[in-house]
């Protein structure tokens, strides 16, 4: 196969605080012909999520820090332009975590043939059906235990992950949704478009505050986005045996100094509470059984989801910085 | 049965902050004939222990709060002295949690018979062999998961919880068993003769100081009867996968106001991390698991422990004290 060109979006330098367009370069790099065994894939869309934030710290976590000079990693979804693999041919439907470039290539291992579902765009794959459905999948089984019947709380509820785990906690039997967003319009979809039983939006008044109101019933299941206020009000609200996935903490993400923890965790004690935290990456067994499920439930029109899509790769880091802030509902995605 | 007295402990004032001989007094109470089916007992020691000045606020629990102007329950073992109950004959060894006065009477449901230890004296009932060990036993194994291989770390050592829990993780195959204490003395103890790999003195330096150095392997397993400063140093160093068992958190107990939490929880998410609070009742199926573990286990030698007795009733409430400040050595008891 011949060569090509790359563009490829690189981080220059750690951000404190807020991230900076500064702090990204964009470059152009010549990719050599395949080696025997190689795919070439030209990408559709890539993922902007919040965890990459932390990667672009200097902090060893359970992915390694982006390096400095070099082209950013993350979720992506395209098709096999080159192939020098037995495994793959020409318009292969792939994921992978080569992102934040427009040509991806390396070793048949580094990419993934999607089992496509009819009728779901390729996007999808990124999102709903594809690393954020799993994450809100697993939080809710394998972490948070979920059971029917419980009540369940979702933070950042019309984001990515959390307008899946709204809505897999109904499938999953949960006797009540509740959703937390940052603006009325998300608010309203939140209880109109995905159906969850309340919504309300965390910049009215504290999530201390307002938390009871909307979910007398206390809290069985928190799958928490957000933490910080979240965090510790939904605590306070915990019913006996609760049960909390982290998820992640975005509130923080951008702090230059860490924020103190939540006031109450003595109430773990008394309540017989968990807290426990994961990624995704470390519960691949229940990939199998999510796939499934995901496919029987899009596939019965019970799924619903949203987009936010900024158009081309040089505008990528705006799409990232937008998501941070909030501007999403529904997946954040740069399309190629 | 004929009429008898009691001298009983009550509360009468809600402390604010640390309690006062003030907030009890003492009463001398008529207790009627026995009805049928009823039990007397005479206390020998009755438990005092860090949960019970939760119970002093006015504050919905896992335990209700104590009533003011009535007597104070909690833990004692004593001998049945009268008994119009088919199930109690005088001198049977019983245990129950009418504490804090001497003569407890009431139906038999209220009191459980003593399984002897050959060797053990009366007060283990209420320490190592009785509610003290259990609480120790089930927050390694079923809050904790602790596995063989595990490190573990206990806060508060050298408290009647935490001595026990620092043997139990050993014998329950713990590769390495780390502890806290708060003086210089109580540190020797848990080298020396509780055969802890390593201890420190928290008053020394930060605990988020000392602990790496302590257990550079990083910690499994974290039995926290603390909190505060010692949860948010061992969320520090805790390795992937680690499982916290919150116990309780004597650091705020007397606090007046809500103390933030730890400023670490993001490492919940990276790490994969549980905390996971308990209090010993929601247990009780692992009960007789541990009464067969710890009888095999008292009876080898493979224990020893260490009572705080203050003597007569008169000066439970200074015991109680005392073991709020850490004035004890392993299980804090009052000699009736």
């Amino acid at each position: 196969m011949t060569q090509a060109t790359s563009t490829q979006i690189q981080l220059v330098s750690r951000p404190a605080g807020w991230p900076v367009p500064q702090d990204f370069r964009t470059v152009t790099v010549d990719l050599p012909a395949l080696a025997p065994g190689q795919v070439r894939v030209r990408n559709d869309f890539i993922s902007v999520d919040p965890y990459m934030r932390g990667r672009m710290n200097d902090v060893e976590s359970y992915t390694p820090p982006f390096a400095l000079g070099e082209t950013m990693t993350g979720g992506a979804v395209g098709r096999v332009v080159a192939s020098t693999s037995d495994q793959f041919g020409e318009g292969d439907l792939v994921v992978h975590a080569l992102g934040w470039r427009d040509l991806a290539q390396g070793p048949a291992e580094s990419f993934s043939p999607v089992q496509e579902v009819p009728g779901a765009p390729e996007s999808l794959y990124l999102g709903l059906l594809g690393m954020t459905g799993r994450t809100a999948y697993v939080g809710l089984t394998a972490v948070a235990g979920l059971r029917p019947g419980d009540t369940v709380l979702v933070s950042g509820a019309a984001g990515a992950v959390g307008s899946a785990a709204g809505q897999f906690a109904r499938l999953l039997g949960a006797s009540k949704v509740v959703g937390s967003a940052g603006s009325a319009r998300k608010v309203e979809l939140l209880t109109g478009r995905y159906g969850l039983d309340a919504a309300f939006n965390y910049k009215d008044a504290p999530v201390r505050e307002q938390l009871p109101a909307v979910i007398p019933e206390g809290v069985d299941v928190y799958y928490d986005n957000v933490g910080g206020d979240h965090l510790e009000a939904a605590i306070d609200v915990m019913n006996r045996d609760g049960r909390a996935a982290l998820c992640g903490s975005i509130s923080g993400y951008n702090a230059e100094h860490p924020a103190p923890g939540p006031d109450n965790l003595h109430m773990l004690t008394t309540k017989g509470l968990t807290l426990k935290g994961f990624t995704v990456g470390f519960y691949q067994d229940r990939f199998p059984e999510f796939q499934q499920k995901a496919r029987e439930w899009f596939t019965a029109g019970r799924l619903v989801y949203d987009e936010t899509v900024v158009d081309g790769l040089d505008r990528a880091v705006e799409g990232f910085l937008d998501m941070m802030g909030g501007g999403n509902i529904g997946k954040a995605l740069v399309k190629i």
